[in-house]
């Protein structure tokens, strides 16, 4: 038998997904990705956003903090359940890797414990990890944007023009101006992507993707000490101090796994560790959508967007391109939408009546599905709205944190499942948005290929091809994000020569899924000029009415 | 004692007010304006804006119709039963005045039968009345405005340059040009004020203030034929043929009680019937607030705004003013919000989750003292939020009844009773734009008095004040309109020599009950002038993106 010529036949590796609420570890044969164990762990603290877990403490609006306990939690329950799931035999797994929200960042001392657990600061907010949807840098985003381009940074046109109120600089920034003495006892401040891998191989280590698309380091070099000081003399240090680290490629080995990480994981120690990965990235290898042009489209509480591409452009409003910042030997581009799923669910959760809950549980329905069934019997247009999608902001192209949500065409007759549509058209617009700002300079996008937890919407997925016209592809697995840590352990492990080599053995892709049909594509055509028209007018500087609410927002609450 | 030489004393009056769901009758006493007994009827056929009820043929979007039985069942139902709960002895009712949603109008035969009620018409929707919110006639509204403005018609301006889809002459062009069948065998259009009028005394009278507001009645005159038929041929004709009746002042006696409505109401044959009147024109007197300068806000579903001025003067958006619309002797104003507290009830009926009912029950409050409550406790800007209160169009001052609702700067945690007091602020925003026009075109308003409904909220009250700031004097009276009703009875009766006299004793107002609070009103004020923003930019032509909205909706729905 052919298999039995193959070195990784009942061979098995570990892909661990870090998400904003759980982690999960998926057992993987490394000879062709099939999926054989997986388990969850749920954050015990979740997202820490109203108070702080040990004094109580009320954080102020746009604050998202984690616990790093929760994360090596996951390690140590995820890990061992998915392997006692998968029935195999622990000593049969060759290598393990993670993938991580990013930017989440968090300060350390310079062995790696986090600022949280060091005795007098654990009531300190700024000493605890700030988790990628983290808003309340924006003031210092702005910042480091107007001095960018004022000074002519040759990086800012790298990230559309604008560094995120998300990234590390603005938090490492807001930790110095709001806590000083947190930011003088922080050693290093290291994604969580770099940070697990730390507590799995027990050295540090930095990874491209990160310290490209979040960190700002291009052609081989981080910000200016010069550019620091002008931002902040006291923030002049921070790359020196704080960040630097030689870099290593995705798929690389980051080490071995420590004897304390093995009896966490119930793994054998000095197995693989690959180096840190991000949630969005890690799922391109996942769908087979690593060429150039195939779009891969994350679709869960948000959305991320990458895409590899052979030449270096300057995209509006685009999240990041980094060299070998999803493959090695490509350009890397990623652009984003802050709120995707967050928005149904925030609309189902506080805006749905009873009686649509008791419908949706008659039928044996989630509530999700109830409506988009509703919605999907209506033609478009039908309802009169339109939304944007900005209640968590808008990351691409707009890059602009402080815009919210906006919802027009109300009648005494709009119904929730007209409200639901609306939403979720919002988001498809917000998507075309993004391919049209690709394709107009001069990266084309051949492909769509969907992963995440939205895949499951059957509704939602028709809206997307109707409304971008175009077919949409899916990934042929629904852990994307740990079948792509799987194959990048496998390639730590040496099992396969490059990412590439065993994304074709080991991802899964279903190509054009969904087709657009024509009539619906041509009716979405007056709905987007309306949507690009808001856009523009809400999001463009016209009027800046959202941002003056929000200030007013903030002042009141104060 | 003084009461025994008033003739009044131990003297009854009804006043019957028809609303947009319900009848209610009310037993005053005539010498002080007491309320001795009421009662309210609810409409078997309600609002009829899905389906006819005879044929169960689908009607339109922005149909509503009523079926005149409904009212008559009034007469027949609440009259008696208001009686009965009084405790009087009917012999002592001297009179009975009437006022109804306007423009409610229908077409009759020549001795006042329903259309609807002919052999051969019970399936045609354009035989039934057209309720006030009937919002269909809109293409004709626009023709008749553009022809007015291009004839230079001069009884454009008293009504803000503007006649609403509405008001007569629109609802009057739409059956001609859908149902010209129906067109034919209208002998009388008449408002259902002056219908039910009919029903009572047997004769057909027509009241000043319908005339004014809803027909296009000014300095004497009617429209030209030569205008009418410039809009349509066949509508050449429509005044003389259909409208075209001495018209009565508000307070005058229509005519006595005949034979068949003694048997319906169980009052006197021979009684005194007051001419037609409008629920909000009639509350004025009701609350005392009949002197130039004193606006009294009806607040309920929608809101009436009425004051009477001693000059007349045009002001932008009003819906009209007429010479004695309101009481013999002054220019009453009328202005309007189309959606108020049916905006409220929208979002309670149809976006407010069951946590929400869960906890209103649990502490004994209906949902909208429960969200008021808890939106009451925010202060000012602290939700974020901003709305435009056009989800049922709007009637003052752009008089367009295709706008819909906005809501802007929501974000993920956004909170239902964020978004209640985001639409009861935009209500008030509302009338503040209504207040303003008036000064600004040299129509002073002194105070503002508020019936209706919605003076049970307190919160909504307080809204209000803070957003005008100025305080808001309150109706002693939950009933205004029938209170007003009686008022006018009396009249008629010969009780009191006028309106403004039988005002003085039988109406009833508590003075400056909510005070504006300095500094929400200060903080409102930014607010306000982003509303005036999006107001004009949504509603002012800038950007038309709501009427394009929902031509792509009844596009999509045909």
């Amino acid at each position: 038998m052919t298999e039995a010529r193959n070195v990784n036949v009942n061979k098995y590796v570990i892909g661990v997904d870090f998400g904003t609420l759980s982690g999960r570890a998926l057992v993987v044969r490394v000879s062709d990705g099939v999926e054989v164990g997986t388990a969850v762990h749920p954050y015990w603290h979740g997202v820490i956003d109203a108070s702080l877990p040990v004094t109580g403490a009320a954080l102020p609006p746009d604050w998202a903090l984690q616990d790093p306990g929760d994360w090596v939690d996951v390690l140590r329950t995820a890990v061992p359940a998915a392997v006692a799931n998968a029935g195999i035999d622990p000593a049969d797994v060759v290598g393990i890797a993670t993938d991580f929200t990013a930017c989440t960042v968090l300060p350390t001392t310079s062995d790696g414990t986090p600022l949280c657990r060091v005795s007098g600061f654990e009531g300190k907010p700024h000493a605890y990890p700030k988790l990628w949807k983290h808003h309340a840098a924006q003031g210092q985003a702005d910042r480091i944007n107007a001095l960018a381009h004022e000074r002519g940074e040759p990086w800012i046109n790298r990230y559309g023009g604008k560094i995120s109120s998300e990234w590390e600089f603005a938090k490492g920034l807001q930790v110095l101006e709001e806590a000083p003495e947190v930011y003088a006892a922080t050693e290093r401040w290291i994604e969580a992507a770099d940070w697990i891998i730390w507590q799995l191989c027990g050295t540090e280590t930095r990874n491209r993707c990160t310290a490209g698309y979040k960190g700002i380091f291009q052609d081989g070099v981080w910000p200016s000490k010069e550019y620091l000081a002008a931002l902040n003399p006291g923030f002049a240090d921070f790359v020196v101090d704080k960040l630097e680290h030689p870099l290593a490629s995705l798929g690389d080995r980051a080490g071995s796994l420590t004897a304390q990480a093995a009896e966490w994981t119930g793994l054998p120690e000095g197995i693989a560790v690959a180096v840190g990965n991000v949630d969005a990235h890690v799922t391109a290898p996942a769908a087979q959508a690593i060429a150039p042009g195939q779009m891969v489209a994350i679709m869960g509480t948000s959305t991320c967007h990458v895409m590899n591409g052979t030449t270096l452009a300057e995209v509006p409003g685009m999240c990041g391109v980094v060299d070998g910042g999803i493959v090695a030997g490509y350009y890397g581009y990623e652009a984003g939408q802050s709120g995707v799923g967050d928005i149904f669910g925030w609309y189902v959760d506080t805006q749905l009546p009873p009686a649509y809950h008791a419908a949706a549980a008659k039928k044996g329905l989630d509530p999700h599905e109830y409506l988009s069934k509703l919605a999907a019997e209506q033609p478009v247009g039908a309802h009169g709205l339109l939304a944007l999608d900005w209640h968590n902001g808008n990351r691409s192209i707009l890059v602009d944190h402080e815009l919210s949500g906006v919802l027009i065409g109300a009648t005494l007759a709009t119904k929730p499942e007209d409200i639901y549509r609306a939403l979720v058209e919002a988001t498809a617009f917000g998507t075309k948005v993004i391919i049209d700002a690709f394709e107009d300079s001069g990266v084309p996008v051949d492909e769509f290929v969907v992963a995440g937890g939205l895949l499951k919407n059957t509704f939602v997925m028709q809206v997307y091809a109707d409304v971008t016209n175009r077919p949409l592809s899916v990934i042929g697995s629904e852990q994307g994000p740990a079948l792509g840590s799987a194959i990048h352990a496998a390639v730590a492990a040496g099992a396969y020569p490059d990412v590439p080599a065993a994304a074709a053995a080991m991802g899964r892709v279903r190509r054009a899924v969904y087709q657009p049909d024509p009539n619906r594509a041509k009716a979405y055509e007056a709905l987007y000029a309306e949507y690009r028209t808001l856009h523009d007018y809400f999001g463009g500087g016209t009027n800046d009415v959202l941002h003056r609410l929000r200030r007013i927002r903030n002042e009141a609450r104060a």
